[in-house]
């Protein structure tokens, strides 16, 4: 068995396919050396060796030593450079390298292979002394600590290694280690091996063999402690892959002179622009910068603006074209942008890494449509290398990053909250929505700040740029009609205390008076004190009319992204909205019809919300009858423009789902008001909303346990649906309704609900001469649902996933009531809010458990998702895994569920083809 | 293929075990006519030929005709009648007789046969014209009803026939039919045959074979009815069972002289008591003895009391002495009570039907155990001759039963609750806790009236005779607390108008003052005005020790039954108990241990709830801890009580489950009570109790979601516990605790606590010096714990299904806030209610799932129930079926639950047999 592949001299026995032999690094320095780049050479014990390891009690299996042995005159032999040497001293790093990075295994050691007698080596290569004894006590240090073992011994202890070096500078009487000499060092190591020797009783060993030995066991180790073991738990990874040791040649960008080390990207990790970009600094280390002690320099005179740094095309141009190519050669052979690290040593250039590259949402879409255009990759692979999430970065406003950025320096940061609706506003807060109406109306930006919304706050919240609110959560009447809206909405934002005597909110000693400025970002929950001006996004621009898509580069971008997206899925998007302005925003989108139609939201539109309060406070059938008459010409008109938008494509219309007493109000004065607007007595009006108080609402009476107690709601509305429908069909329309039945949770509810519905849609379609084929179907959103589904889709045309409430009553968890839920993710009882991504392990089997059952009934039963989860790409793939028709999110997340749609078609066929 | 069989001449060729061919009607007949009984003979066509008949088309099968002509012929030289015959026609009855019984199919016709001919020969045989005609003209009335189709043509519209006899009473000036003679009804047949003429269009057959083929064909229509198909649809019959046919000669208990007809039973239904039971009158139908406008007769002189009315022992002792004697002949034979209809026609005795006979609780125990004493039937018979659900009129007192239907006869009743607590109870009402204890206290029966109970209610409901609540469900504060305390319990009497401050309640115009008594009935949920006087339950006065279980034969009886029931049981019975008299209570009813010990209710008692608020409104840890400190010393004190009382019984003890707010005052008095006892401001307590306020406190933060945020809580209950364990232990007595973790939903919260409570107790025991074995583990009672079975019983040392809680979040359906319950029942959307009954379709799919993926993991984990479903026998035997260990319930309801046990076993056996 082969247990070492060698790098090095522009040959490797490895190479980036051999990831889980050789884990990521490996492999990539393997690649590298093959692809002709200048790599420091080395070699890879494998994974494999690990394994071995392990299976035979922490031993090596047979030969490896060998193997070593000969692999390390190799690279002598490469390098003209001898382990030991006092001359001309190889020295070496080490590395743990998985499969996938995993941090918290072993750090790196470097500048291994030195002792008292190398170091004289390093010091007549170098010519430098106190470079030399600075790696030498740095060494000494690491291996003490990372491979001996020598650590704090207690929580607040610290390191000892570290306790020494500050004993010494204050005796020095010096600040910074800089302030050390060349003998002070030298000291230095004399202690640390001291200290070692004190504290470990073992000599800190001078042989390089023994060094290197000592370095590889504790890589290995390092794959089974607490901090690598508790990683995989938590990331599902075997412990069966174990880790592969990379030994490689050091270089130095600190041995001056000529020297220097850098990062650099293969295009703009900001833009997707395909620019080289990078820092760099002479005579310098890795990690000076990244540290930020000094100012890196710009690689490139392009990238120089009006800096007077000294670009490294400037400095070192031979040097910098041969790494320009380098990156070029990586970026096609990659065939993705390259995040790479070099160090030039003494006018040398050394490639030390190369890795995929993180990027900003907009510049992946961006290199992924160039690098089909530059025809790197197929449209396929451009779907599978974007987060559907990102597109929100293409679709919402955003606080301009600079003034962010500096905000939050001077801290600005109010608070946080939970990020409901994304995109950036910024305005000036109001405490209420009349006020809210107001300011808007005579051109003010608004914030809209309550402890909670409700229904009566909806024109208000109109009004506002943004929604922010102290209490509720992902699924709170501000965080649904906020979204649905496309307002920008943080809330539960916990630590807000709102005073709406005062007009004013405070989170600790910070109060904002009412009038203030303040900048709410929905995609990330902060809260920011002051005014942020906010980028706009050009796709809505778009979207909306106001900029020509061929004007757009990102625009068509993002078209030519979505219309591949769109080859590649199977399963279809729609879009939950209530309005028709709503309705064709999500065309725009790519909406293909409407999975959730919220009827009651339209109770609450204008005032219609008086009639409903008749209804319900109506005393006997014939005034409940007259006031739901009066409510039926709004709902008819608002259907018909349903129904036109839709032209031809599916509508589905929930009845009515909400208690009653969500239509009442709950304040005095509100409550004073109604009664006399209704002409009946306070008292009588109370004891009415307190008869119709419910300890647990949302296991109480709604959903369709109102149609049946209730038939002539059901009734009216259907009766609304079928008019509009038939109405909208003669003026040439295509209309497809799909009535819908909420919370069903036995088979005989719907078909209760089904008889009142079939009969007046009978009625209305037969007096109409227009023929309209529609669909009765139920919303599967109770754990018996979806335990009787055989039985329920034996009534029912269409199924249609509310997860929220399904996830709500599977955990037996009131969203709203969370309050502990970030406790939860936290401590990682839950890996995710399951409010946000179907917790598929139990949510999931409940889901599936009904889609199998249905199916079993009728086999082409259509299967879809309706809840809050129908616009995640975690839940999207499982609905598409598990076999649903379609989606169903709110507008602003139909580009997010088209995408998410097409990857999980795509995983699942690279799944078949491997 | 055999198609009709006779019975009759004392030789019959069917069987009572031929119930699926015959019918039961026409199987029994049969079985009598064998017995040597004097049955009026006939024939019964098989229930085969029903659905011969349906299969081809609606044709009767080739060869029927003859053999009903064949058995016609039998039946008339049996009789030595010949039917059409004027001078002694054979006259017969038509029934249906399906294998089970079947209200709702084809109605009985009587008299067949009669025609203008014949009816002279019946005038002619009973010299009665007036008798001859009425049994004409209703033959003609029943037949074009039920076999021709005449009905009234609309709902309102009155039947036709009682039309033109209501018209001819009225042309003569009469009331009653009694006033028409034999001209008038021999009128009345004239103009019936020409309504069914006019408005059928159709002749009445006067032909007796045509009639006997058209009643025949009437019945098995009938099998296929629209009431039929949806009787058998409720009750799960399937339509290939068929219906059977019965036709038997009439005879007739009004033939002047010595006719008369009667009911007996062999067992007096109400007692149990061996005696020969019942009434008879003379010169009447059946229809007379039950209708209630005579009154009847005793059948003998032991039954005969004060009454001057004259026994058929002594009117005819011969007939008398040959009936006893066929009734004992059928008790022995049937080996159970029987209800016989016999009729004695001019001085012979025939009987008409025997069935089991229904019976009360009482009488159902005392005829099983007697029986097995006359070693009738053997034990296991009798453990399924009653219905678990009985045993409650054995334990509980109830209302004398003459005052009760004396007060129901005089209007008493005020409404009707929800039967929460069973039993018994009369008393004086207060409308508050401290009124119950000071009247209690001065020696006064009191009935605690509220619109709803909380936890500050506790001592004045333990003070009460009984709890009436105008609120809440069956698992409501009330109900569950009351029942745990034996209290009778009605409760959500939603019709009860209750005015605190008037301190008076009603219901419309009845209004009841503080101090006017009122009973109660926990059993029916009955509410009566006034005081009823209770029978005392012998059970229960001998565990509780004020009677010698020797004394009291109704104690014997249940003692034997109930040892029967324990040989018969594999299902082991714990029983829900918080403090040591309960347990003691469940004991002497044969718990096996305690399957739920509620910690808060603890919490409640004495001034506890001051240190729990102590806790609650804590600022910080420490004040936190100091009160949890305080708590500690009276939950050990709890614990240790009732592990002296179950020496060597498990005990499941489970941490704290409501949410916090549950333990603070809302009223404003007791707020600001409270405020000026922990020396905060009233505003301050507001402000924190409004914090703590949730939307649907069912799915908030509650169970282990409290004990994960505050681990401090789970650490003292585990202290308490274990100290109290270890200490109880020193006494030499056997402890074995269970500690039970709430509502977890994810394996990870169970880990969690199980890490606080096994630290505990190790630290705890180790200091101790004595041994204790203990189990941790958790109720199942969310939807996702069952789905998550398998990797929850990695961690679980036990499951305990919370079937409470799991109904509520797999219906999505908070049992408090179901006020549309009752629309739902009536509407049969549920057939039962799922807080009482396990829903087997739905929540069961997920406590099997639970069980199999539990048991899966590790297949000898102990699983149990202890929702309120443990004490309800359909769900008992759910419980056992799926191989559960044992079921959970409140200490009253141990019996019946060792009952239902033992039925389930047996009924398995039985099937296993089958």
């Amino acid at each position: 068995m082969k247990g070492v592949y060698f790098f090095g001299g522009g040959k490797a026995e490895g190479s980036s396919k051999m990831k889980n032999l050789l884990g990521g690094k490996g492999a990539n320095l393997a690649e590298m050396t093959n692809l002709g780049i200048p790599v420091p050479p080395g070699f890879t014990i494998s994974a494999e060796v690990c394994n071995l390891y392990y299976d035979n009690n922490q031993q090596y299996p047979p030969g490896l030593k060998e193997e070593v042995e000969e692999n390390l005159r190799k690279l002598e032999e490469v390098m003209g450079a001898k382990f030991g040497d006092k001359e001309n001293p190889l020295l070496v790093s080490i590395r743990s390298g998985a499969r996938v990075s995993m941090p918290g295994m072993m750090d790196t050691i470097l500048n291994l292979g030195l002792n008292d007698t190398t170091i004289q080596g390093l010091i007549a290569q170098t010519k430098d002394e106190r470079f030399a004894y600075d790696c030498y006590r740095r060494f000494v240090q690491m291996y003490g600590d990372v491979v001996l073992g020598l650590k704090p011994e207690g929580k607040d202890e610290i390191d000892p290694f570290e306790a020494i070096l500050e004993e010494m500078k204050k005796g020095k009487g010096v600040e910074e280690d800089t302030g050390l000499d060349a003998e002070d060092l030298k000291e230095l190591v004399i202690k640390f091996k001291a200290e070692i020797k004190k504290k470990l009783g073992v000599d800190f060993p001078e042989d390089p063999e023994k060094q290197l030995w000592g370095a590889i066991g504790a890589v290995f180790s390092s794959w089974n402690n607490d901090r690598a073991i508790a990683y995989r738990e938590i990331n599902n990874i075997p412990s069966e892959w174990g880790t592969a040791v990379n030994v490689q040649v050091m270089v130095f960008g600190n041995m001056k002179p000529d020297s220097g080390t850098g990062v650099a990207f293969t295009r703009d990790p900001a833009t997707g622009e395909k620019r080289f970009y990078g820092e760099y600094l002479m005579n310098a280390q890795g990690e000076d910068v990244v540290a930020g002690t000094r100012t890196p320099h710009p690689i490139n005179i392009a990238q120089k603006g009006d800096s007077d740094l000294v670009s490294l095309e400037e400095e070192m141009p031979e040097i910098y074209k041969q790494l320009e190519e380098i990156a070029q050669k990586l970026d096609t052979h990659y065939r993705d942008m390259q995040d790479i690290e070099f160090t030039i040593q003494k006018g040398k250039l050394w490639m030390l890494q190369t890795r995929v590259g993180k990027r900003t949402g907009f510049a992946a879409f961006k290199m992924a449509v160039d690098m089909v255009r530059e025809g790197l990759i197929a449209k396929e692979e451009a779907i599978l290398r974007v987060e559907p999430e990102q597109l929100n970065q293409l679709l919402r406003p955003i606080f301009d990053p600079q003034e962010r950025q500096k905000a939050l320096r001077e801290g600005k940061l109010l608070t946080k909250g939970l990020n409901a609706g994304p995109g950036a506003a910024a305005g000036k807060i109001v405490f209420n929505a009349p006020d809210a109406e107001e300011w808007a109306g005579r051109g003010e930006d608004v914030i809209l700040v309550r402890i909670e919304t409700s229904p009566e706050d909806i024109r208000g919240m109109s009004a506002a740029q943004g929604i922010l609110t102290a209490r509720g959560g992902m699924t709170s009447h501000a965080a649904l009609v906020g979204r649905q809206m496309g307002k920008v909405c943080v809330v539960g934002c916990e630590a807000l205390q709102i005073d709406y005597r005062r007009r004013e909110m405070t989170v600790n000693d910070v109060i904002v008076k009412e009038g203030d400025y303040v900048s709410i970002d929905g995609t990330t929950g902060e809260v920011i004190v002051g005014k942020i001006n906010t980028v706009p996004s050009e796709v809505l621009q778009v979207i909306e009319g106001q900029l020509k898509g061929e004007d757009s580069s990102i625009y068509r971008d993002y078209a030519d992204m979505m219309s591949w997206a769109d080859e590649a899925r199977r399963l279809g998007v729609r879009t939950n909205a209530d309005l028709p302005g709503q309705a064709k925003t999500a065309i725009a989108f790519g909406a293909e019809g409407i999975g959730l139609c919220r009827t009651e939201h339209m109770f609450f539109e204008g005032e219609r919300i008086d009639s409903v309060r008749e209804m319900i406070l109506a005393e006997n059938k014939e005034d409940q009858e007259k006031a739901l008459s009066k409510l039926l010409p709004f709902q008819k008109e608002d259907f018909k423009g349903l129904f036109r938008v839709m032209d031809g494509m599916p509508v589905i219309i929930r009845t009515l789902d909400p208690p009653l007493h969500e239509f009442l109000p709950h304040e005095q004065k509100a409550i004073d008001e109604l009664a006399k607007k209704m002409n009946i007595s306070s008292e009588k009006l109370e004891a009415k909303i307190e008869s119709l108080r419910e300890a647990n609402p949302m296991l109480g009476h709604r959903g369709c346990r109102l149609g049946i107690v209730y038939p002539e709601i059901t009734a009216m509305q259907a009766r609304a649906i079928f008019e509009a429908a038939c109405e909208v069909a003669k003026e040439g329309i295509k209309v497809i309704p799909e009535v819908m039945i909420p919370l069903v949770g036995d088979v005989k509810e719907l078909i209760k609900q089904k008889e009142v519905v079939n009969a007046v849609a009978k009625e209305v379609i037969d007096s109409s001469g227009v023929e309209i084929k529609y669909l009765v179907g139920t919303m599967l959103e109770l754990p018996r649902a979806c335990l009787t589904a055989d039985e329920i889709a034996k009534e029912a045309d269409f199924f249609s996933y509310g997860t929220n409430d399904l996830t709500q009553t599977t955990f037996g968890l009131s969203r709203d009531d969370a309050k502990f839920l970030p406790d939860y993710l936290e401590m990682e009882i839950w890996e995710k809010d399951p409010f946000q991504a179907i917790d598929q392990r139990g949510v999931g089997q409940l889901i599936r458990i009904g889609v199998e059952k249905g199916r079993k009934t009728k086999p082409n039963l259509e299967i879809g998702i309706c809840g809050e989860h129908g616009g995640e790409p975690t839940s999207v793939e499982f609905c598409h895994r598990i076999g649903m028709d379609y989606v169903s999110c709110s507008p602003y997340r139909v580009p997010i569920a088209r995408l998410a749609a097409a990857q999980a078609s795509l995983k699942e066929k690279n799944k078949k083809v491997a």
